[in-house]
């Protein structure tokens, strides 16, 4: 987590006095449900709430006790006695560190992954304006980086639209994965603590109870939110490998929006590069990289050990704020991303042609012709062509075998541009609906 | 995928016949499609069902035509033909080589799915079974490898229940994402081929359109499978590794099955080493890596590369065929795991009461002793034990602030196990249901 | 490991016949120095040579036997014995197992570091010669994909010959890391074997004795060893990725050989992908995945346990043939490059003189413009040239700024193509010194 | 990178002061060369120097300009002209950003290097301290976590030590990987400096010049650098988890060292945890995690692309400043590790001989057994002994197979513990040279 890369809002869910402000609350409304329960008094729980709920926890004070007590919650709770007094005594009772500590992160990985899904909604909005905006504008389809076949780029919008659906219905279930509660003592057996204080924190957190922790909630929620993260940021970076493949000098069809001060090089002052994407390729490659030892964390030692501590301690903000600052990143660079619909026509027609050869294969097995022989013929016009010697349309009337089977008429038909875009209103509506 | 890890059932979906089995399925529903249509005579369809439904495809053959044309579906379409003869010419009509491959991929994840989903019922079977056997077995809890406070192994084991009842919904989600059918043509486009196809394909097939594709089904959907396969792996690990811990020599809790005739190792007869559990950790390690390639494989270049395939023919048959094996060795280990209970007696009373502190430690708090001062009584008297200096009731009886406070029947009943499994029959709700 | 990816050298490497070789000669050099050393007899030294040299172990017999004893070295030597008779019990004498197994495992992966030398060589051989060929071909170098300036396609053979002079160089390493023997017995001390077999063992079969070892060879060294392998691929895919690049359609410098039968597309007859480096990408990607495993084998319990074993199973020949095949693959690409010198020349024209952009700028400075002036200068005659709205050359001689600095005949000496080419001898002089 | 998990000295490296100090060094050594060649005026050379030589670059004024070019370099070349004047006009000519970047991450990873690389000297100092003091303490040695025969604390150390060895020759060689310098200009061509420049300030800055860049510094130099960092994170996790294993309760061989203040768990005062050595595990995976990021960014496109960038400045300090404070971790640990030789000597007890079973049945086959037969006897009296059910040496003396063999005497010498530590001297000079 680096501030270059860093949104406020996504940062702030990390910053110590959020931290603290949640295991204050976790504490405080575990003793309101024990105070429910006749465990401690009324008054103790409320005068919990009352006396610590308006101050500001003094991190530099809770760290130099940790410094002594090496353990950051006994360093917490002997900072928040010094505001509660006596009644201190009732706080954490029957509880453990992993009760606040993991039922805090379920809390911040939940805001996190709203953040989340509430950034892919705003990429969402802004693929979708630029799909319907360039719905029927012409572009060659490329497989192997080789021209193939007639696309428009709403359809590539189309596509890029559909994986982000389903990037957020996956962070959508990954936000399940990790919105649990746990309050269940030394070893999640609820020796010194009612299973019904779990359900009522869990309740007022905006969790569910983790129905068996063994002290900490187990990592294999927290795996799978994170291989989720990674999933998501390969997402990211193959629209941005999309968009930095298209700003080629070669191609050209689409650009990153480059602002007046920007400086593209230092020593060559025509560059105008694709920075953007080319930054959230390799943010991609770093959030992906933080699954393997979030899966790594999942095999604690019994009913736990605290290795998987420090793993998240840094992917926890690292892998959130970077993925949200790159979905951001990319909402803009699709925002105000410039496209060059004449270069996209100038592309398609490079191949003079070529690029119809598929529906003259088509024409011809459907005159008769074996798709091996139809396959044969369309080659032998259609290698000329790629070697610059000739146009395909012309050298396909000049073979009398393809001549035999279809007439100049027929020929012309099958070099028809619109033909290949009938079908875009039947994508556009499986993909959005309308 | 090696023979030593792997089973029948899936490694048959990845043999070359029932890829081609599944490969002129989707082709001959294709052209059942399309003389639906009237694109082709009904009678041609007919005709392909009928000439090829019963030959055994010649693997052999369709190797030697694809080292010629370096192109494997038009290998298999021109051995198809030799069996079809003229209304070949029908087959694959519009269609591109991916609207094969990506679907049959579909089809083979599904079914590898399937097992999976299988296997992880088998094996939630055998948990269940060994944690109501032992519902009430006490043992250790421990915590750092610590002993922490008494737990049951009936607990570690409805932990592991819960823990692979989220396996099994994460492979039903997982199954979901890669279960759609692309027939769609050379980008995607449909420009030779109706969208009815397609559905009416994905339906026989099992599966759902694909809402769009660009030649190839988008690889997200593969990342997010192979992802969950890493993730389940990591949760095989964890089991794995509690069972490791247990029959370490000094804890012998418990022990997998060792038959009559086998050999522990070469140089040492004595040995019973638990090598299952060890070999399935190795086995997670080896399905975790492979989520990164798959990740790697989203950001294919425009509407596709083939640098996914190579990738996939690996890891496909690899992380399916390895994680079914370890699921099947796991449920048996289960399932024949011999539990030591006396020795879990044993090792729990080996501190000398210390897991009770916590208790001690509360009832002083709720006898108005601040925490700090309770925590330090405790901890006085609990060092001298670890260091084989007293026993803790004892030394707890004869301190002067602790018996203050607490009298010799009031710290007895601190001493109490079945306190600690109070609410083992909630935990057991909560995971069985029951 | 799939034959499509394989080549028969290495996979013999990894072929149990192989192995149970090795393994017999590691026992058999034992033997011969444990009657050296008189511990057993010299006949029954000479005996085990004499019986088992010629015989071919049976793999399905040893298969059998391992079945029941559920090892197998025991398995392999319960079926030594039937051979040899009662000599066979001088064999493995003080031995544990994986003095054998990972012996083994550093003589195969000796031998498969020795052929992937062999590889990088050839593909150093291949890529010298279209180094030398192409030294002053023009081609126009880009960063972001976006021209910069001009380098010649030799330059860009320099740089991938110098890469994988470094794999070379890391191969060479990793070799050593790996090529060590163990013959210490149980756990490692020698107790029941002199090490002076090891020394004797380690010399005959080319390898040096590990100073400790414990049971088992440490695994740093195998992970060392297979995150080189990482590397390499990582080296590999950037080769692979220039050509995807030069071989795409509005680029087209250069292209993957096509023969004759060849189909690019079942669908297009039109195409021709660079499928083979696609391949290597995604070879590359299931290469470096290993490496990630390799590293987890390090931390083995004590003294060891087996997790690492099934791991190696697998990536030990995947990861070795994987990488055996993409260098010799990517070997057969360059040899067999088709390079399109005239392209390049036509690309770099492209941007109207744009690449000359750092030349004015810099002359500009040297005339006494301030850096910041200077670049202004350029860069707004270069924007123009960008939208396609004139030539670079003609708006900068109009530009009274410019103007007022740079004759017309020093404008024309900025935008001469050698003077960007008179270090190529230097450094072709560092890459290939000569 | 996280304040709880770094040092200063390493952090310091990666802080932005030390960065512009290194970017000036670099373009001011350029100029030196530069005047020398007579390409500027040695005047201004000198200027720069002196005008800049005693400022603190303003970072705060540096990240406002780049607010606005977008591009950090110039941002921090326009604050130098800021103190230099007119003369800043000769800084950074012919030279490109990513000289000064890539030069200076160069210094960065030597720099970090070195630290390393003392720091696993520390390391080395601890271990070698405690193996000696330990040389010849008895403790059993176990494979797969069951006791198998005797070695001595010492030995495992010493194993740590050639460990650790090995860590440090591979630090020394990634050092070597990084540590070149490129002035080569915008794609590498030298076209506008003189290769002489870059010799000069690699000369100066303790680098070696790269032999052909292409704007950038190749990065396979790095992922090499990376993946070593992962390498040695994952022995540093090694030594770790058989601390681990050590100080579980049941086994307490040997403890981390724990303060007075220190507190176990909040919940049970008891308890002490090896959470140093839990943490060092979770450093572990997260340095390994950075691996595969780093050689994904082997593959940049063509002369280079910018996707290294975002990875690099993330993982750059993260990996140096996690692995550092990891191996001042780990120092610290063994520095003060308690030591349990009592528990040891217990612990090798405890299977009542059975660990010397290998020494009984190799004594057999010197009578003339067959190793089959004398397994068979060895394990069917050991078998008992593993139930509980009777002690090792008894049972061989009853069993008439044996005793006809063996005399009581004989048998009594095999059960010797001295036996196996007779090589321990000749693992020290290997390992120690002493």
């Amino acid at each position: 987590m680096i501030p270059r890369y860093s949104r406020p809002e996504m940062t702030s869910i990390w910053e110590p006095q959020t931290r603290f402000r949640i295991w204050f609350e976790i504490e405080a409304y575990a003793c309101d449900a024990l105070a429910e329960l006749g465990v401690i008094p009324k008054e103790s729980a409320k005068n919990i709430w009352d006396k610590a709920d308006f101050v500001k926890f003094d991190v530099a004070r809770i760290d130099e006790i940790e410094r002594v007590t090496k353990h950051d919650v006994i360093a917490f709770l002997t900072h928040l006695a010094e505001f509660i007094g006596p009644d201190s005594r009732f706080v954490h009772q029957g509880m453990t560190s992993s009760d606040v500590l993991d039922t805090c992160l379920a809390v911040q990985l939940s805001r996190a992954a709203d953040l989340l899904i509430a950034d892919v909604d705003a990429l969402l909005a802004a693929i979708r304006k630029r799909a319907h905006e360039h719905k029927f504008t012409p572009s060659i389809g490329r497989s192997h980086g080789i021209h193939a076949e007639p696309v428009t780029f709403g359809l590539k919008m189309a596509q890029a639209y559909a994986e982000f659906t389903r990037a957020r219905e996956r962070l959508v279930t990954a936000r399940k994965e990790v919105a649990t509660c746990a309050i269940s003592g030394a070893v999640g057996t609820f020796a010194n603590i009612d299973p019904r204080v779990e359900e009522y924190v869990a309740h007022k957190m905006g969790l569910v109870p983790e129905p068996v922790s063994t002290q900490v909630i187990p990592r294999d929620r927290h795996a799978a939110f994170f291989a989720t993260l990674g999933v998501v940021a390969s997402s990211i970076e193959r629209l941005a490998t999309e968009i930095r493949h298209l700003q080629r000098t070669e191609v050209l069809e689409a650009e990153e929006f480059f602002s007046a001060g920007q400086k593209g090089s230092s020593a060559m002052p025509h560059k105008r590069n694709p920075v953007l994407t080319e930054n959230l390729t390799g943010l991609a490659r770093l959030v992906r990289g933080m699954a393997i030892p979030a899966m790594e964390n999942v095999a604690l030692w019994h009913e736990r050990d605290i290795s998987h501590s420090s793993v998240e301690r840094m992917i926890g903000p690292d892998a959130t704020v970077t993925l949200d600052f790159a979905l951001a990143r990319l909402t803009n660079v699709i925002d105000n991303l410039v496209v060059y619909p004449e270069n996209m026509k100038k592309n398609l027609d490079k191949l003079g042609g070529l690029v119809h050869s598929q529906r003259v294969l088509l024409a011809l097995t459907q005159k008769g012709v074996s798709r091996e022989d139809a396959y044969a013929m369309v080659q032998r016009n259609a290698m000329p062509v790629w070697r610059g010697e000739g146009e395909f349309r012309t050298l396909l009337g000049a073979d009398p075998d393809v001549s035999a089977k279809l007439s100049p008429a027929e020929l012309d038909e099958l070099f028809d541009l619109s033909y290949h875009f009938k079908h875009v209103d039947t994508i556009f509506r499986r993909v959005f609906g309308e």
